[in-house]
């Protein structure tokens, strides 16, 4: 890799807000990733709240560290927002106050209507020899300071709204300009159906041999992502160790992989029935209406989403659903007959071309008498033709508590509806 | 207050993970929310990767700024988990094997049925004078280490389940034997139904007066939390000082005060339910299974909630629920008699005592011809004695992007049934 030692960077959030049980920093995952993409690696970061000393000392112990450093947050117009002082006094320039920036302050006051108060003016101090950044959506202008020996340092403000598009447009090219030419191209496989450690098992003999591309792992409850990304001084030399990684990797995954762009399961599946002019219900028990809040949570989904219906109580599945209460009694209420029952009647009843259903023991304690974590989903669709309907169901035994097992259960009917859609 | 430059801690994270765009430490939360009622203000957070040298320093420069070292993670068996080395080099002391370690490491797997792997044997290193914190959880032993001039650190394991247990039940007890005796007390006020810019403007007369108690508002869509937590040498001191701010706050927040011990609104909502031996069931549109969701997410709340009816269609608001096409031709599907249809055919069609159901328009775009962020929440639930039902319906303009005009949505509804419950 070319003259790594200028790529690495340091954040420092700033907010003492950031330092009790209820915040955490999130700034720092946005700047990551576009720092990455620059083929800029984040050595640390520190949280640090509203105080002159602790941040200047900080300032100061990143700048003999990293060959970057991002402040973000403490740059309004109160006393406790220090973090132009602290800069400054770590670098040991002075503050200078500029007529500019104090005008355009008070004239985006005025397009609104209100006066600038006093202390705003503090927003219009820069440090010596500092770039102020523009920000279209707040009063707080960030600053942008090269020093002496090349290194970078720049102040961002902490709302994501403002830092956001402040960093991508205005430091991002500012940064690359600086650094060594370099081509990162990336690959992302999304997959579910098996845990985070028999994935690694698969395809460690794969990527373990390469350093670059990385690879990297990240999971949550039924939804794995795998990250593979190549650094390299030409297109060509990335695509092709890409390949040499990448292409195994999705030969051994299969179609396990449901998604290479990124793109959430209810948003894949979403797309498989607009393609199709098709139209989904759901019947949920276990799940309790968290398909249907993630399949809407889509924009656009009424176009394929006909509807739902929780049916928590035996007496709704029976009354809303039509569940026969003699097949509730005879295999109960957590069963593959259920299920598919669940699915069916949801289909019928909506007019929908799919339906699936959920019904299960999500916990803590069993009331139907199966063990926790035991259920099932249930899917209905057209048969082939010439066909009756397809009316099935698959058992899952779901670890973790409640929380987990009605993210499993809903993530795995979805998959299961991708898969039955996709004839897999 | 009594000795406050003894109550100071860093917590530093180690993990390369953590320095990717897709994670965050968050076990510092739990461990500030501990600290915070021991009255120990957490000073710095630190995040660095599996880097003995950097983990190093950064412990050594911890040590000189906090009278209490917090390190998490990196505890494992393999190569890349180097905390226990780089704390050993920070304090300039050894690592010492031990014997007894490695042998309880040992039964733990060989209980499993499991061989040990020769790495465990890393995890039985202990720095010289270091007692060993037992973890029922896990392989990884913590370690809790006081320094000649009586500052301490302490090694957690990263995993949560493991970290969370050994923290509360290890290191909190030796903390609380070195800290100054000191009283803590806290009340805690869950808000809705009001800005958190409206709420900060109402209180802050009461509160900015008071360093201590100190009072912390935090906001997520809906929902404001306003904690007020005194601390004092003695019990009746910080109950009266906790009523001279809290009492204020009450009375001026009044029945917007949801909850006092911490509980989410839908749990407020099932005691609500539960304390009637009343049910519910929901009719969502554009929330599209949101209220349900939380209302299942609660253990127990098949014994209060029915079920309910994802509608998201006109035709499933008809074909389903049983609204009347007129109706919805006449005011558009986003209007008051919309809402208060949906809700009576939900309570009807289910049999249960309430129902509350959304229609609106949660965008991107309009599909309806009203403004995005245009909300109707309708309410039925039985009458007055000797008068017919009651069904009602409000209207919300709520502000944000899809996602946060769904929450805000679903917290409104919500927070309606409980106004309605209670009569207020």
């Amino acid at each position: 890799m070319p003259d790594a030692s200028t790529r690495d960077a340091e954040i420092i959030a700033v907010g003492s807000e950031m330092l009790t049980s209820q915040r955490l920093d999130t700034n720092s995952l946005f700047i990551t990733d576009q720092l990455n993409a620059l083929g800029v690696e984040v050595r640390r970061k520190l949280i640090v709240g509203d105080d002159r000393e602790i941040l200047a000392a900080a300032v100061c112990d990143a700048m003999t560290h990293a060959h970057i450093v991002i402040v973000t947050g403490g740059l309004g117009p109160t006393e406790d927002d220090l973090t132009r002082e602290a800069v400054a006094q770590a670098l040991a320039r002075p503050l200078v106050f500029s007529q500019k920036l104090a005008d355009a302050i008070e004239e985006r006051f005025r397009r609104r209507g209100r006066k600038m108060a006093a202390n705003n003016k503090r927003q219009a101090m820069l440090v010596e020899g500092a770039d102020a950044l523009p920000n279209p959506n707040g009063t707080a202008v960030g600053q942008w300071i090269v020093a002496a020996d090349g290194r970078v340092i720049m102040m961002l403000p902490g709302p994501p709204g403002e830092l956001k598009p402040m960093f991508a447009n205005e430091c991002v090219p500012r940064l690359a300009s600086r650094l060594p030419a370099q081509v990162i191209r990336a690959r992302l496989y999304r997959v579910t159906g098996m845990t985070e450690s028999d994935l690694d098992h698969l395809i460690a003999p794969v990527y373990s041999k390469f350093v670059n591309p990385s690879t990297t792992i990240l999971a949550s409850p039924g939804d794995i992502q795998v990250h593979v990304r190549a650094r390299c001084d030409t297109e060509g030399e990335a695509e092709r160790l890409l390949a040499e990684v990448g292409d195994p990797i999705e030969g051994l995954l299969g179609d396990r992989i449901f998604s290479r762009n990124g793109d959430s399961l209810e948003a894949v599946v979403g797309e498989l029935l607009r393609a199709r002019d098709a139209t989904l219900a759901v019947a949920e028990s276990c799940t309790g209406g968290m398909i249907a809040e993630r399949i809407t949570s889509i924009p656009g989904s009424s176009d394929y989403f006909s509807g739902g219906f929780i049916v928590y109580s035996n007496r709704m599945k029976e009354n809303l659903l039509g569940v026969e209460r003699a097949l509730i009694e005879q295999h109960g209420v957590v069963s593959e007959e259920v299920a598919r029952a669940m699915a069916q009647c949801a289909r019928l009843r909506s007019g929908a071309t799919y339906a699936v259903s959920t019904t299960g023991e999500a916990g803590p304690e069993s009331s139907s008498g199966v063990p926790v974590g035991t259920v099932y989903v249930g899917f209905a669709g057209p048969g082939p033709a010439a066909h009756g309907d397809t009316v099935e169901a698959r058992k899952f035994n779901l670890p973790g508590d409640r929380t987990r097992i009605r993210m499993f259960a809903a993530q795995g009917a979805l998959d299961y509806l991708r898969r039955r859609i996709l004839g897999l």
